[in-house]
């Protein structure tokens, strides 16, 4: 039995999506840019494939931008807005729960001179709108919010966060990281008075190596990549074809039948939510509750046991899932997420996110919980602190 | 009868590619980052290519970079090596036949005070070896010569322009675009003196969406994305695994038994050269011819008619072929490079290239040529310029 809970880094590719992809990867290799019949046919692909996927989030294919992935996206927006609109001010906002992705960019814009705050969380880790109301001044000229937090689910208000920047005198440009929440949280641009989100192809089992940016109308944006600009007029480099297809594909199947997805998601978190609440001793949820989490969500620490050691043992017996940050396996820092809703580091060490998608079975959910209780339980018996 | 003559825009993915990539769009669709065991996998899989196509042109796997593409890698090699060295200097050669991908970048970084030479050439696209000697300053930083052009075929004299680089004083860093040249023209970085390489997978029969910078080690470069750096410290984002595999098995094919395919490609070369002046009156070469052309390229105009109507023409009957300028058939400008050898843009307008690759065969060349003089005569019997 294997059980892959780690969607939250990257998701198992969709049979449909290689399907869709092939033929691109075949027959159908012509360059969008030409005008002979096999550019013709590209051309008319990268359209069918922006219309779709930016009508998702309630948004036109002429909005959409294809990167390279949510990084790229991320990067795109932040900084292309920056640069478009430094002139009107040098003052963003974003928050302390972050992708990384998000951070590192920010950090660079504070390196280039502009001033960056970053909205402190609750416990739960959501966002503070007083706090964001009391920091815009006429120098603002972005604001950029996790959609919903990759590491303990935590659905930011962006609804609330939209109407305070339309209070504003001023065109404050609004941004979210969707890579996270994308076909797991539904996504309406206008209702939220989004102008930018950024999501990606591999989490919503589409191909690594393709993500978007959708920029509304009127969004004034500057590329932040240099080359020849293919269809794009901010992203220059030979579209990626098979991918471009495969991330059609993915939000179609993803998007169909939307709300019985987004059930199936809820009800397999929920089981495991109580199923490890009742056969295991001394844990921790980090994150809010209720309709307020990511139905994709999970994650707890364990006392007295290293979430890595937890991992390991997981692994072994073929289920996947990730530890402390969700992105630092390698790294070794404890989550900058843990650390903002007042984690201590000692737990923050032991914790262990699940991520779910709605190709997960509760098969897959109960193979867990029958093992997770006996891993950490040995792991405790092993453990040094008693 | 089909004939893909237009293989310097792109080319087929080779079906042994699409077979390795499979895999990594099923059942191996780990994150490279991550410590399990399907991470672990992904993270070898992405060291194991890295060497695997450095070794093609003489450099170590560490030294490899996965870009988006010959674009983005072309942006990373001259804005890296600007951003990292400019307290040294702010000067940087290049030529006037690059591909519009690095006069793009270069235009970018004249904007943020950057001097910019642009090389000039001969009428057979050749670089002035005694202007770039005397064009370098203190101030020079940056070298950046295209390998062969990919319009008109022109191998550039890299040896002497490293040999010119390595006489000088301080260090000059040398950079070549070989994305047009890739598997066509043998590449040795230490032989060339070469200190940063761009490549690209769908110009050697791998998939779109994957490319490649090769940076010596040692090389003073700076990331211009920013984002979470995955196992890469130079480009962040998660990692194309399906690409990253393409473009390896892309390589591999490529490259075995290498002299024997760039023989073929130069016979096919010379038989189409051939039945193209023996068949068709009023033709015009662009380029060189001999050994100093590329294998891959061929490029002509035939008086009196436009290219564009030869494309069309040629596609009814299932030959692909470019017109004009490489990249800007959609835009309708005459070629830089054809102006940049002199051609007058009545004659640019007319230009038709032809670029090969080891997949085409003598009976695609036998069809062109039956099919090419029918369409040029019937062209110029409409034409009102006699």
């Amino acid at each position: 039995m294997k059980a892959y809970l780690d969607n939250g880094n990257t998701t198992p590719v969709a049979e449909e999506v290689v399907e869709a992809m092939l033929p691109y990867l075949t027959e159908k290799y012509g360059h969008p840019l030409f005008i002979y019949s096999l550019g013709r046919e590209a051309n008319e692909t990268v359209e069918s494939a922006s219309e779709s996927i930016a009508n998702t989030v309630g948004a036109k294919g002429s909005e959409l931008t294809f990167t390279s992935g949510a990084t790229e996206a991320n990067d795109l927006a932040v900084r292309g807005i920056a640069k478009a609109n430094k002139s009107k001010g040098k003052h963003i906002i974003t928050s302390r729960v972050e992708n990384p992705s998000v951070l590192r960019i920010t950090e660079e814009l504070e390196r280039r001179g502009f001033k960056v705050d970053y909205l402190d969380v609750d416990s739960e880790g959501f966002i503070d709108l007083k706090q964001l109301g009391d920091l815009i001044t006429n120098e603002t000229i972005l604001v950029s919010i996790i959609h919903a937090s990759d590491e303990i689910g935590t659905i930011e208000p962006l609804k609330e966060v939209g109407e305070i920047l339309e209070d504003q005198d001023h065109k404050v440009f609004f941004h979210t990281d969707a890579a996270a929440s994308c076909a797991r949280i539904p996504i309406d641009m206008d209702e939220m008075n989004l102008d930018l989100i950024s999501i990606s192809a591999h989490k919503i089992h589409g191909p690594k190596g393709i993500g978007a940016l959708i920029a509304r109308e009127g969004v004034k944006i500057e590329p932040i990549n240099y080359g020849y600009l293919s269809l794009s007029n901010l992203r220059p480099g030979t579209e990626n074809m098979p991918g471009i297809v495969g991330f059609q594909k993915a939000a179609e199947l993803a998007f169909e039948d939307f709300d019985s997805k987004i059930d199936h998601m809820k009800k397999l978190r929920d089981k495991l939510m109580d199923g490890i609440e009742e056969k295991i001793t001394e844990t921790i949820l980090h994150g809010p509750r209720g309709d307020d989490r990511s139905p994709a969500n999970v994650n707890y620490s364990f006392k007295r046991v290293e979430g890595e050691s937890i991992l390991m043992q997981l692994d072994m017996r073929g289920i996947s899932v990730a530890t402390g940050s969700a992105c630092a396996t390698r790294k070794l820092e404890p989550s900058h997420v843990l650390t903002a809703i007042g984690v201590k580091p000692a737990v923050a060490h032991g914790a262990i996110r699940f991520t779910l998608s709605r190709m997960n079975t509760e098969k897959e959910i109960d193979y867990t919980l029958e093992v997770l209780p006996e891993v950490v339980e040995k792991l405790r018996e092993l453990s040094p602190i008693k």
